[in-house]
């Protein structure tokens, strides 16, 4: 057995997405403590990248160390107690994933279904919560990797609220990516993850909490049933007031490359990341188009990060993807749960949203397709 | 704000450990998708390098995508459910932080407490086997990383399945430090963390589950309350046949970094690094004990790679460890728990059990205390 010397792809899946080189040697860079006064220093400045990121003042702001999926988790299990009621918003895997949360930490999940590349209606969750008016919370997913449909994070927000609900949101694709205003829409709960339009390496997952949410938190009447998600048992380590306790051991160097990754998007700044990721979806679309694809998702609600699109007829897909892997080193993503074997999922996250991968995309595609 | 540019320290605290260059190295190559077929080979190499660090041949044995505190989590939340007995044995922070996660997933904790610095008596557990027949697992802690004492896990495990129970062994600071044989000694579920003896970064959590367990948790009447540490949904993933099903984005570098750490131990061997881990701490007992100082733990019981030592009488003790920070660039750790402000903590942990860090360690200290 020999050190594992992966080759160079360009990432075009749905995460993790292309990883800026200056990230990657960020990441290798010499650890140090966890609770030494420099590396509590960077995660001070980290902190405050990562409210520029969300766009909130929160003071709740933090680096889950685990991927975006125990950030979905940490929401629930800090947020709803047993017997609680939440509306869930489901149009594709992780609405899905979201209610198996709710009722693992003994919440009644009441869904709200969309179509698979429909966005989710504001109609449909304006019912539910006049119906479920002792619902505690909303949960939706603002952008929904397995599809690539945006739904309007703000006005469900505003339907949650005008019943005073909690807004809990999944925002793992679309931080950095596409408009995401956490304290305007005023969003409670919010977790992304390190791996997509960030372009970090995968493994932490950004979660910041309002103040209604850690509120909710401190007037729980049952404890926390993960150890390792109680976010009551960080808060002092974040507050940056006074001694940093012990919780666990920060993952040191992943938070190095986080820390880098998000300067990079705040010297480029959001809107203009906003604007290059569209930009950068404009030209796929069209060259997508001219090979005769068409996209699952509706062009109002569609993702500029994640183009979903038809595989064509007759194409075995899973050879397609073979052979970009292996004659290309460009991966594209399979489908996922309904759309599994029946569309391509086609990433333009982060620092994998330029020309030269758009270029490379469409003419691998069509030399594989020819 | 600007690039994060770590000093170079030198770590000798409870972990991180200090990083060989090589693993460094690994860490910053190109991230590939964490579903790419070489990808999955690295899984494959890795999840064998696992099972010899262990010494075992469990199927499932895996690394976590979080850090010890969540392997911890996951060995409760898989293997106990509601109502169930748990023999908890507290000589530490981290058997205290066991009896918490036993009774977060609604089980029942019956606690054997030894003194702070002793190891686990097995007279102890014998009597609490027999008063609580009933009882389906015994936890302990093999290497408690808040005092140094080392813990009979053998014996222990004997006493265990004496009476059928399930063995879970938290082996984060024992795991490539001293002998650890899960297979010989029947250990039914044991975590580690990537950043003590294996010199990795922190972040990840080495966790291997027996037969035993596996069909402990397969025979369920609950769900497991966790989803992302529920290990039924990645049995698919890490089991190798098959195709490997998408549960969560794997940290793709961290598992690069490992793949190297296992690597060097693989190639130094196990016992060979056992064997320096115990020079390496003869060299350091003996140099502290010139300089006036006393363990915590009992030589028997002593790990050489976590030495607790008293702070001497009169002297400031964070002020002593902020100077070997500041003017050495050298880590050291302070007392946890029952010992905060009364010990310190040296690590001689993996890459970092070497001679030039006993001899910095011990000069730098006789200055500073002179």
């Amino acid at each position: 057995m020999r050190s594992f010397i992966p080759p160079h792809r360009t990432l075009m899946g749905p995460g993790p997405s292309d990883i800026s080189p200056q990230v990657l040697q960020a990441l290798s860079r010499p650890t140090i403590g966890h609770l030494d006064p420099l590396f509590i220093q960077m995660m001070d400045e980290l902190k405050s990248l990562l409210k520029y990121a969300f766009q909130t003042e929160n003071e709740f702001t933090i680096a889950l160390s685990a991927p975006g999926s125990a950030g979905m988790e940490a929401c629930f299990v800090n947020l709803i107690e047993p017997g609680e009621k939440v509306i869930v918003c489901r149009n594709g895997v992780f609405g899905e994933r979201m209610r198996q949360n709710v009722e693992r930490c003994g919440g009644v999940a009441i869904v709200v279904d969309d179509e698979w590349g429909s966005p989710v209606s504001a109609q449909k969750l304006q019912s539910a919560v006049e119906e479920h008016s002792d619902a505690v919370a909303v949960a939706f997913v603002h952008a929904e990797t397995s599809t690539g449909a945006l739904s309007d994070a703000e006005a469900l927000s505003k339907i949650a609220r005008s019943k005073d609900m909690l807004v809990i949101v999944d925002a793992v694709t679309s931080l950095g990516g596409v408009p995401l205003k956490v304290d305007e829409w005023q969003l409670d709960a919010v977790y992304s993850g390190s791996q997509k339009c960030l372009s970090c390496t995968p493994g932490l997952s950004p979660l910041t909490f309002s103040s209604r949410a850690i509120a909710k938190i401190e007037a729980r009447q049952h404890p926390v049933q993960s150890w390792f998600l109680d976010q009551s048992l960080v808060l002092g380590y974040w507050s940056g007031e006074g001694k940093r306790a012990y919780h666990h051991t920060a993952p040191v160097n992943s938070l190095y490359a986080l820390h880098e990754s998000l300067l990079i998007l705040k010297e480029e700044g959001l809107e203009q990341a906003w604007k290059r990721h569209a930009d950068t979806h404009q030209r796929l679309k069209e060259g997508l188009t001219d090979l005769g694809m068409s996209f699952v998702v509706d062009e109002e609600y569609r993702l500029p990060q994640l183009n979903a699109v038809y595989v064509p007829a007759g194409i075995d897909e899973a050879l397609v993807r073979q052979r970009l892997l292996n004659e290309y080193n460009l991966e594209i993503g399979a489908g996922l749960g309904d759309l599994a074997g029946k569309a391509w999922r086609i990433g333009l996250m982060g620092y994998g949203a330029r020309k030269e991968n758009v270029a490379l995309c469409l003419q691998a595609l069509k030399e594989v397709l020819a």
